[in-house]
């Protein structure tokens, strides 16, 4: 790495951390748009402000590519104790149930491999109720152990005839609200309703069975509803040296639908168009083209980012995509670095991790992963960066309707903001790789 | 005051900061019945509820006093941004709100005193928009002073001509909960349909406004709808020497129907009712009686704490009222006391505040006031006891959907659960009052 893009890379962050790009555009995309659920009518409002906003920033190419996707819709979600101890639930759907209007006795359990074990007969025309606390944690572990109840808890309890799925939220906000997501049922089983409770309230019905039997009224009008064709939103700074290696950083567009999506992932796309942006206000282009992407549909199955990896991932071009890292854990400060480059190809890493420390970024050379919408690429042998977000309040948030700009700090944003564009300008910079090489598919 | 008396004090003192009591009551009534709005079919389980409850806990008399009032239903609720930034707003109709459906124009007022100086032209068919931040305080007197935006803000909107009525919550919570609470329509204006947004909506309102014109969509299907007749459920221990005289201590047993009234009040039922039951479990009843209200709707207008005063609040009973405590401002630590008797009779609050001093509680002569539903009593006369307690988190939960179990602490409970034992304990064994007097009629 040369000393004059060294010295560009500290002017770029000194220049981040006191600029309020980012932060003005997640303002404004959450309040402009709003939720911005795919396949709804704000989807197309969504890409149309990206696209606006790449424009006006200084990119030198801005196009779209198209994602299609069957589009989900929720009308209208209710949930109820109904009997003795007669109340109200909130709920939300979980992403992918169909419609439906059950009245049913709980069963309880504390594990998916509870249900797992249940005996059909104990759940036939029941309601499972899934309640598994999930841990806070700086990196988010705890959603990892938690997701199954989600991804896989309605089609078991379906198979085994249950009549609808509960479940805790996967989620670590103690107040009253619910967290959606999406669920896919397997081919072979009949969907079922199926929502999440908000923590209080699936400690209410934990109470209330510790009492004697519980019956619940759920009524769901949500599902699949035809097909949508939305947009990935892409833009460049064309690399002056190497326009066809590509640095690729980038966050989701789409959001769930009960907050404005400000941490998930208002905060990504902000934090990524912000950085090319100031990597543009410098008086050359970098060596290689920074590419930055704006997913469509990443929440129900990384959708855009499939479809990218589709028209982008042809062999050549995975070796051309030098590296890739999304912005997709919420507005917490970074805390640590790293990437997929093997031992032999660490000097531009190491590089860059001397870059950030000044941001009080730790080099985590043991630590990281793609976010969601690169997975399809690493998949595909694309080296990734990690610029490792402090997740721990990240689940107080994450799909449900506190999502929203209030919960985003400006000085955190700016940080990251730093962090992505002295990242994005070295690996651009760089003469060396991080070991993108196309893998023989699987 | 006798030195036994204090002796047992101490005791009771000792023994209530380490028992369930209150706690298993507050768990119970929140569980079991969950919210309690008025006139709902809650209401007649609450009242059923409280009265097993007094019995099981050593009362020595347990009786009902019925109390009839209008009925306010809510059925459904929504409201939405619309055109070209259209995203789903939270809200809560405020209770007394008329139903309604109404797409208008906002204009936002930032503080009362603006909307009364409103041109009526200017809010004709529109949307009233009312905007003011309420201040987070221990004493609670924030919400004194964004009061009125909730109690006469929808009436002014109508009589210029607004079409709806939409405020800030009046809370301190940054989580996506709004807050109700009851209005009163002047009997000269047509009451309009009126709500309540979260705080992040409010913000993300006057955002848009920053951006143009703004429509909202207000749909509320809730209102008045006939009479019902609850019940202020009372239990006495008979006083030993002079069971004619009364020292009061109580809660409301109504709630809002967002939350389940864990703070408002079932923690106020659950601290009088096992202060009371601690008191009947000490070798001796008091010398005079202790009586323990748990009072119906509290929230529409003290229509339970009217109605005890219309049947106890003859000339002769407010004298032998001789004081009166309700606690209904959360589960927060008591930190002060005060009662309201004048200078020359003090001696029997003086030895309550020294009794009170090892649970952390302050002697605070020039501060406090009658609770809500002590309030009939001690306009006409009678004396009242202040067990203040921290509400510095208490307007975060008030009337919202988060008031719910988890948000109480079961050791504030005790704590002040030992407050109320020691004070109605001292007050009745006590041979001295606090001044109650009967005032002449206003
Ligand atoms: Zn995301
Ligand atoms: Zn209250």
């Amino acid at each position: 790495m040369s000393r004059a893009s060294i010295e560009l890379a500290t002017q770029l962050r000194e220049r981040a951390v006191a600029d309020g790009t980012a932060y003005a555009l997640i303002e404004s995309l959450t309040t402009e748009v709003g939720p911005r659920l795919p396949g709804s009518e704000a989807d197309a409002r969504a890409v149309a402000w990206a696209k606006a906003r790449f424009e006006a920033l200084g990119y030198d190419k801005v196009w779209t590519e198209p994602v299609t996707f069957p589009k989900w819709e929720r009308r209208s979600e209710r949930a109820a104790v109904v009997g003795a101890h007669a109340q109200p639930l909130v709920i939300t759907a979980l992403g992918g149930s169909p419609a439906g209007d059950v009245t049913a006795e709980l069963v309880r359990f504390d594990s998916i491999a509870a249900l797992e074990a249940a005996d059909p007969a104990a759940l036939r025309g029941k309601l499972a109720f899934v309640d598994v606390p999930m841990a806070r944690s700086r990196d988010g572990s705890g959603y990892g152990a938690a997701g199954p109840v989600r991804s896989r808890g309605p089609s078991i309890a379906a198979r085994k005839g249950a009549a609808g799925y509960l479940m805790r939220s996967i989620g670590t906000s103690p107040h009253r609200v619910a967290n959606t997501g999406i669920t896919r049922f397997d081919a072979d089983v009949t969907p079922i309703p199926s929502a999440a409770l908000s923590l209080p309230d699936a400690d209410q019905l934990t109470r209330l069975l510790q009492r004697g039997p519980v019956q619940v009224h759920l009524a769901l009008d949500v599902g699949w509803n035809g097909e949508y064709t939305s947009q990935n939103v892409i833009a460049e700074l064309t690399g002056r040296e190497a326009p066809e290696e590509i640095v690729l950083i980038g966050g989701h567009l789409d959001s769930w639908d009960l907050g404005t999506g400000a941490v998930d992932d208002a905060s990504g796309v902000g934090i990524s168009m912000a950085a090319g942006h100031l990597i543009a206000q410098l008086p050359q282009r970098p060596r290689r083209t920074v590419r930055v992407v704006a997913f469509a549909n990443e929440e129900q199955g990384l959708l855009g980012a499939r479809a990218y990896a589709d028209a982008h991932g042809g062999a050549d071009v995975i070796a051309r995509h030098i590296i890739g890292a999304e912005s997709d854990f919420g507005a917490g400060r970074i805390y640590g670095f790293n990437t997929s480059a093997p031992a032999d190809q660490r000097a531009t890493s190491d590089a860059i991790a001397e870059a950030l420390r000044p941001l009080g970024i730790d080099y985590l050379q043991d630590q990281g992963s793609p976010g969601p919408d690169i997975s399809p690429l690493a998949a595909k042998g694309g080296a990734w960066g990690w610029l490792g977000q402090d997740g721990s309040d990240y689940f107080d948030l994450h799909h449900n309707a506190d999502d929203t700009l209030d919960k985003v700090d400006p000085d955190a944003v700016a940080q990251n903001t730093a962090a992505y564009a002295v990242f994005a300008w070295l690996a651009a910079e760089s003469e060396g790789g991080f070991g993108s090489a196309p893998k023989a598919a699987p």
